[in-house]
């Protein structure tokens, strides 16, 4: 039986700041993403959020990010390979440590914004976020953009990876996102979209935005839970996979 | 025969800023308590910290301090006790990550600096903290000041604890710290106050200020690594205590 | 012609976190408190919360707070007086600045959170955060807390003060507010609370909780914009004071 | 008669960190580059650096770098340029307000680290920091690389700039430095350092690493005061100068 994990960033809160309908999302998804207070979320924020991940029984991942909070991680960040390493083990113990107080595990990694980003194409920086994954536990699954090098680097270092599909992006004809600055980018037409996921998950395969048939990797797709707009996306998203008979997992199982 | 754990808080530089002899200490020492990143140290410090205790051998403990850079986690700060809690176990977590990726353990836990001297005199925030460290691991030896609060929370959560005896301190006949703004709170002669170490790990007694004989627990004694000075000091006191034949243990094992 | 000020604390976003309905806010107000990035704010935040003030006319004030953004300024932090000092001259300063690239000037400065609570009551801060005002810019109005030491200490240091009214909270019958912890401690009674509140700006008395009738000093009254329901009683205040022809006008024109 | 400005940062210490020699520099130089908060110093250190500047009668400027007191400002960071208007502007205001309180002004603007090295080349950059300057006070003195883009944008935008030249730096025949990964990187020669800065403020030629004669601007010399070796060749620059009769003076009358 086909199967396939659905995945979102959580716990980005911060003190008094919220963010995200992270209620909402959790019974919807069956890996959670938990910012470790570096790019976003605190302490506090983590507890609570890993308690409520587990009480759903949800897979629980790190989302270790760059330590930047004003610029929530999104902005590239010249850290070299060996600060990357201690900044990414540093985050991932921290919120295992949650996991371990919760009496449950950490079962994944998924670097955040720029860092995933970079980390598909800088081999460097991702042999580095892969060593320190290892380090820590080389039972994690590595989570990745699909075809990345942060993939590459994670079976290189003998991790298990699992591939991330974007159910709201175009993709060039050769595999890759297009950018957000082209105006096709994002695709609008939703039914179009979880068509496309069930044929990703089902055949491994997707209509390119020229019209060509590609082959894509879809272990597991990212859901947004910032508002209800993207949570009725996720439902329907939920919806067809059931209907194609696709059994929704975590990849710690895969 | 008798033991006594000799500690010292290292790994408090962060980023292009140095703090502390750390090389010159760990040699002396038989615990090391790691700052985790909040009040001092970062990701790359953290880790470079933790292996160079690592190849020395050095029982490693976590140094959790209030989040406070600017003031070294030396003021006070009204974090409620569940917030302490969730500090303190993120650090415990982060710190504890480096040692599982140097395949060495986490050993003990020692609050630092104002969280250090709240939680000698605040039941909540010691419980607070005591519950952190339990839950992450229920094996980790908890270090308090002798006679504090924290010692009881440690206590009362089944957790091993130790108890801190101030090589430089003279104490008041009822026990607790002559403080720092008397005049006499900092022993001037070390002789003197070496031989009181020796006397308080073999009898448990000391000479409080006022010349009365008072009982002190002395389970480990904090040396201090700051400057050339300090070193020379912890230097006799490893030699006093070689000579009056006590041996020196980390806490873990005692 | 009897006058007061209406002041609301603004600018509390931080990066990609978005606090408080800011623009609907600024039209209701003539005094706002800006944050300056110790407690909540950014310099991106500060930037265009300034413009947007200054677009409308509204007279703009520095809010400083505690370096604490996690806590948001609301947790007691134990800064020692000359600490306070420079801590309030930088924030006062920075904000300054974005007043000066906006053609416009800063006018006051009321402290934030914990602050602001610790700085009524204790004098030696009070006198900090009065210096570094005054050290700033001596033609500053300074707001705190009516009766409290922060007024004191602003007209000790010959600066222009205003005293604050809060029109959701019951007073002792001392003149303090009853505090957060009690029952009573916020007007549960909307329209007892306007009509409260145009009897202090215009008589200087109210009720307090237990009855009797105390003289109170309302220079300026704290108006929150943090959800639909605070606007519509800011509304009704205003409406109100305008019934009662209390003209409103900033404090630094006072 | 010839004349030239010596520049240092200073104010790098932050909380229980100390860096610099700050003392020691103060008296050999003209002007000081003094850290706003973000990659190095704190408000009290800020304090304490602007008042002995001040005292000591030497130029005061502001040192703005990015927001990664961790990384000491030194990594690339993806700021776009309104962010760094905004953060430009945060911490020269900042910076003002100190020289405010101790009676003296604020005289230019040199930004640190990684922000210094690419408004050098980013011309957007360049713009931003410019504009910022310019919007606080457009009398202030914007100091960048010789040739670079920063001091084009502070021309075009009407700002005084000085061009700085470093002393113990080889250049390319084409007037740009040599990379610090390359070997003949710094010079190693101190007499021949001396000897060129002396030619390169009389002459405005020096002799490039290729042996070409190539023209270079020379309005200010960095001198650096990290260490007792980097005093000494402080003094010998000083001196050598004061030999040749080169007055020294800071930028801003100049």
């Amino acid at each position: 039986m086909t199967r396939v994990d659905l995945n979102s960033d959580l716990g980005e809160s911060f003190g008094r700041y919220s963010l995200g309908l992270d209620d909402q999302v959790i019974p919807l998804v069956t890996s959670v993403n938990i910012a470790c207070g570096m790019h976003a979320g605190d302490p506090c924020v983590m507890r609570r959020t890993v308690a409520a991940a587990a009480a759903a029984g949800t897979s629980i991942g790190a989302h270790p990010g760059y330590p930047d909070l004003q610029g929530f991680g999104r902005r590239d960040m010249a850290l070299s390979p060996d600060e990357a390493y201690s900044f990414v083990l540093y985050q991932i113990s921290a919120l295992a440590g949650f996991c371990k107080a919760e009496c449950t595990a950490l079962a994944h990694v998924k670097p955040h914004g720029q860092l995933y980003n970079r980390a598909a194409k800088d081999a460097a920086l991702a042999e580095a976020i892969a060593a320190a994954v290892h380090d820590f536990d080389p039972t994690l699954v590595l989570v990745g953009l699909a075809g990345g090098k942060l993939i590459e680097a994670g079976r290189a270092a003998n991790l298990a990876t699992a591939q991330e599909f974007f159910a709201d992006r175009n993709y060039m004809a050769n595999g890759t996102l297009v950018p957000r600055k082209q105006e096709n980018a994002v695709i609008a037409d939703e039914d179009f979209a979880v068509a496309r996921v069930v044929r990703a998950v089902q055949e491994g395969t997707i209509e390119a935005v020229d019209g060509s048939t590609i082959e894509v990797a879809a272990d597991t797709i990212c859901i947004h839970g910032d508002n209800a707009h993207a949570l009725e996306f996720a439902k329907k998203i939920r919806t067809a996979l059931a209907q194609a008979d696709v059994e929704l997992k975590p990849c710690r199982t895969q």
